[in-house]
């Protein structure tokens, strides 16, 4: 319908199981010299198990950092499964036809200087890369990347120095980044005792991006939620392809946006927008994908941490088991201010407490057990009992006030039955400044404590991980009922419809339009009135004005006959002094809506997302409270119920103060109708916009619609 | 004029020096047990140079922990500066005795169990302690506190353990805490670099609060900054005092206010027996104290080292310089959603960069060197060079991407001469989730560095001291004109006043209300209107009906005699239906509103602050778009203009959509004229309130009032 083709499908898994998961290594272009690129790759693998070959014809049949070199790729004993280049980018070429030739099963290339320097001749060279591995079926990683790690297999197939320093036990988080230092700064996690599995670097993605790579981590069975950070793909739409692959694993993702702003400020053409910024058709993407979107990149691993160790809520409630009082108190800012559920425990569990805590403690929720009782076994195992056992909580949050050298390692180790016994998460809040200790070590490093440095982040965190299991059920879009009609409708080339031309359009995918007759004379004007029952209002009809109301093109509320003469006299002559050169066919006669609540609906085209739907709260103040919801389209109408709610004007169509309480089922089913048409419109259709769209309790009503095609 | 006394001043740091920076200390109810409070607390003071004596009858004459023990603080040789106190609740009045009699400095009380229980008996028990530590001139540090530190000394007065651990320089920073706990969470980032100087914890607070520790703290030499985390205060006008003491100082206040939601106040009640307060109070009050607020304990820290390192800006622009087009824009995202400024470089800096940096790099700001810059320093001098030498950067960002274990600590101390030469803040974003690393260190603990572990707080960071150094000037409160007559017009004893007495109360101080006239009959109201001039508004004017409109009491838009005559008959008609009882006085009349803006202007109490005055965007929607600003009142015009113009409705007054600018500075002056009163009023005027206040070109004016007085 759009004529769009739809997104490249994901790459296989299997296919990039040699690549990625190698057996075998080889490592060209590595020198003597352990600190450039290539010596440290080998270097780095110094605990990976499989073969490991250099390649340097100076070093030919030399030891180089304790692995045999070789003067070609053409002279391994065997077929590499990953090919390291570490040859700057005028070497990379050959190096890949060697490749080729020796049936490798996949490249890394760290060389930069292509796409990136914004240069043709180096786009091109980059395109004739991708065109060569994909017409050989040799999947690349890169260019300008900074490699891959196993850490499973301890295959650190990067430049990064030390990777083996990197001593936390492979664990559950999956890391693909688009920028290689960011994947490395996450991957230095495993410093502190994080577990990762596995990160991937995409750099310019040349051939395999982030979506690619993380469908593979997708398939390993150790990977139990990828972390990703991605800036930009060329396809947003395959987003939509990993969070489906997301779906079938059932596997979380976590992912961070980067590059928010910039390209937020292209977008503001019109008015509808300059109220939707790119960083919001982020948002409603990876929402649409089914992922869990954090706001920064502070936050992007701890709740993948969360993702990848905890199961399912059992309950809502958060119980704050603490130590001290001043970080119970921190847990229930945070909480509170996330509208997270704090239920105080139930009689069972206070009786259990109050016989238990120290008068100057609180057995409520925050529990403050003080450090009395957390000093003694017997009284605390009662205490974490008691609130583990009560069936509000659904899971525990433990601050760790003070990191101690002898004891914290030995309390963590202590926690860790509870949450096997449970099975409800146990989320460490580590509060002290000292930030790496043997007791954070033991609790990021094992899977049943979850560990965070930030209380704010804890707590988002554990909304985030609320929403994400509450919004499993997959939203289907809609029918297209009517919609190949409508696109008959719209002409061949650019251009702007006119208001009745545009709600004719919407009419027609079953948006409810203002009743209305063209006049082209007063008198025909003062006819369609009475055929439509006083009051009525008068608005400009001409092909070559799109903003009616600027030439005092619009007149509400005309009472009779005479003021309708008198208005069309009105319009006319002041359409004609604003714009001598425009055709102006008369007016459009409406009956007056009836009374209700305004919104906007609205749609645009995203470069990377394609239509995007939305709606807001709308009326004179509408740009100021800049009260929207984005999505791509189409929605169907239990999305956009969803959408109308998330509306701080949401009240107002809910009976707000008093007033009648608007038919929220016709509202959403109107919005879900218009994303639909702008959905099989695609890049015909530039803008869409219905403002204002009338909702009351006798439904809603488009009065004045507006669409822009493209070519 | 509000019968409230003032604010108890704070002691006068002279008078806590002995006790605060000791050269002596001796520790009562010590133990052979290591691990015990009084054990730990000696065993902490292993690097004081000067006497430690432990006291307890049963180890009398012995040596504990290396320090000689005594039988009883009379026997001490010398009178002790500091006496720790490590007795439980029910010996600690015969020990202040004891110090009472050897003319101690001061003594500090580990002992919990007093007001924090809500027991009375205990209330009592605490007051007690605190009329006898004042009236012997005894300054006293607790209850229920966790002790102090002078890390200058080496005096870690505190039970918690391995306090000797912490091995970072003493530097600029001064921890103030109600909490125990969270005070030496904060104390612990010593354990990874971060310089700080002294901490106290104030915990119940029974003599000393977090007020006198902190203005004791601003009075020494080696403070740079203070950071301040409080739960309560029992008179929250000492925050002024505190905020006085600063600004002579010359020395910034970094604050945390901790229990800010319901759930939050509810555990610190229970925790140190504070009253919280509403967190908008707060942050209202901090402004006015000229403290930097920060939103989270995360920020806490980090916040003052920056205000503890950093000179005044010299320029507003921000300068990123990365080696890695990643952290680049992580930083590019974080400024541009804090609205900082990140201009591009000038022509003869943009030159320089040209020249250094290759061309998959970026010679703009954010300016990214590539790591192949970042490896020669030949270049990576030029570009630093250039980019500090633009007047247009005040401080330049610069992320480590990545922890190498050799080279980051040689990096770091590279940098540290640029941040001298050029007198400009180097504010270093440490991106690698491994936390801890001898480069994080080497910037954490020298004073040319300031290191932070997030982006969006080290920009949060950055938006605050630009904040704090354009804010310095003080908001003088304007003088009370008309106030005293107004006060005269409150009646005695608890009442709600009529609109018309509330108007008149408020034109007495300034504010301009709407003209109006009573009247008992039909005919007296249409005379009244005649004179006035049509259209009128008719209001129900009755000494019991507070909400007039709820009751058919009010009719817009009258445009003659026989409109008027209706409207009397139905407005006296409901008012006797809705409230049968209800004296009925007749009407006001009042012209019609010139058109413009509508804002509320209200008034109300704290429990911490006293009286405060909101502004905010008023009409109907107000309750959904809750757009208010607040602060304590009195407020200057010059400050009341600053609250109007952080409204998010701002633009409503400012020719929003083509409208009239409304009058600013009558509409500053009104709501700076409202908060005198407000303020008089004190404890009198329970609540006030102006809906809605009118501001158009033409001025602004009260249209309807209400206040509500207490007894």
């Amino acid at each position: 319908m759009s004529g769009r083709p739809g997104p490249e499908p994901l790459r296989d898994p299997a296919t990039l199981r040699r690549l990625l998961s190698p057996r075998s290594i080889a490592v060209v272009g590595v020198s003597a010299e352990p600190t450039r690129f290539g010596g440290r790759t080998v270097t780095n693998l110094v605990d990976f198990a499989g073969p490991v070959w250099g390649v340097n014809p100076k070093y030919a049949g030399q030891d180089l950092h304790g692995r045999p070199c070789l003067a070609s790729l053409d002279e391994l004993p065997d077929s590499p499964d990953c090919v390291l280049v570490a040859l700057p980018r005028e070497q990379l070429m050959p190096a890949i036809e060697a490749c080729i030739r020796k049936g490798a099963g996949g490249v890394i290339a760290y060389a930069s200087g292509y796409g990136e320097t914004g240069l043709p001749e180096r786009v091109a060279e980059e395109a004739a890369l991708r065109d060569r591995c994909r017409a050989a079926g040799l999947p690349l990683v890169g260019v300008n990347c900074l490699g891959i790690v196993d850490h499973v297999l301890k295959a650190g197939v990067t430049f990064m120095p030390e990777y083996p320093r990197l001593v936390a036990p492979a664990g559950g988080v999956a890391i693909t980044s688009q920028s290689g230092a960011l994947g490395y700064a996450l991957m230095q996690a495993a410093e502190r005792g994080f577990s990762v599995c596995h990160m991937t670097t995409a750099g310019n993605a040349t051939d395999l991006d982030v979506c690619d790579l993380a469908a593979y981590q997708l398939s390993m069975p150790e990977c139990r939620a990828v972390a990703l950070a991605v800036e930009g793909l060329r396809d947003g739409r395959r987003l939509m392809l990993l969070g489906e692959a997301a779906r079938r694993a059932g596997k979380p993702i976590v992912a961070l946006k980067l590059g928010r702003g910039e390209a937020g400020a292209a977008a503001a053409v019109s008015h509808t927008g300059s109220l939707a910024g790119s960083a919001a058709a982020w948002s409603a993407a990876f929402r649409r994908a089914g992922m869990v979107e954090v706001e920064d990149f502070d936050a992007l691993l701890e709740t993948a941490g969360l993702f990848a160790k905890a199961p399912p809520p059992r309950a809502p409630g958060v119980a704050i088991i603490t130590p001290s009082g001043g970080a119970g108190i921190m847990a229930a800012d945070q909480a509170e201010a996330l509208g997270l559920s704090m239920p105080q425990p139930l009689p069972e569990t206070e009786r259990v407490l109050r016989a238990a805590i120290p008068d100057f403690g609180a057995p409520r929720n925050p529990c403050d057990l003080t450090a009395q009782v957390a000093g003694n076994p017997a009284s605390y195992d009662a205490c974490m009992e008691a609130m583990l056992s009560d069936p509000q909580y659904g899971c525990a949050v433990i601050p760790v006030v003070y990191s101690h050298h002898a004891t914290t390692q030995v309390r963590m180790e202590s926690l860790r039955p509870y949450a096997a016994r449970f099975g409800k998460p146990l989320l460490i809040a580590w509060i002290p400044e000292q930030l790496e200790a043997p007791g954070a070590f033991a609790a990021d490093s094992v899977p049943e404590l979850i560990l965070f440095r930030s209380m704010r982040r804890l707590m988002n965190a554990v909304r985030l991980w609320q929403q994400y299991h509450a919004e499993r059920e997959q939203d289907a879009p809609p029918p297209p009922a009517g919609v190949e009609d409508a696109l008959a409708m719209l002409p061949a080339g650019p251009a702007v419809l006119t208001e009745a031309e545009a709600k004719a359009l919407f009419a027609r995918v079953g948006v409810p339009v203002v009743e209305e007759r063209r006049a082209a004379t007063a008198e025909a004007a003062v006819a369609a009135a009475a055929a439509l029952g006083f009051p009525v209002v008068l608005k400009l009809d001409s092909p070559d004005i799109a903003h009616k109301t600027e030439v005092g093109g619009v007149r509400l509320n005309l009472a009779d006959a005479e003021a309708v003469r008198a208005a069309f006299a009105a319009i006319t002559a002041s359409a004609r002094r604003h714009a001598p050169g425009a055709r102006i066919d008369g007016v459009l006669v409406q009956r007056m809506s009836r009374g209700g609540v305004e919104l906007i609906l609205g749609g645009r085209r995203d470069g990377q997302f394609g239509p995007m739907v939305l709606v807001g709260t709308g009326g004179v103040q509408a740009e100021l409270w800049k009260d929207v919801a984005l999505d791509i389209a189409p929605v169907s109408p239990a999305r956009a119920e969803a959408m109308l709610r998330s509306l701080r004007g949401f009240p107002l169509l809910d009976g707000f103060r008093g007033s009648a309480r608007a038919d929220l089922a016709a509202v959403a089913r109107t919005v879900s109708a218009f994303s639909v048409l702008l959905a099989a419109g695609g890049d015909r259709i530039e803008e869409a916009e219905v403002n204002p769209l009338i909702a009351g309790d006798w439904g809603c009503l488009a009065v004045d619609g507006l669409v822009r095609c493209s070519a």
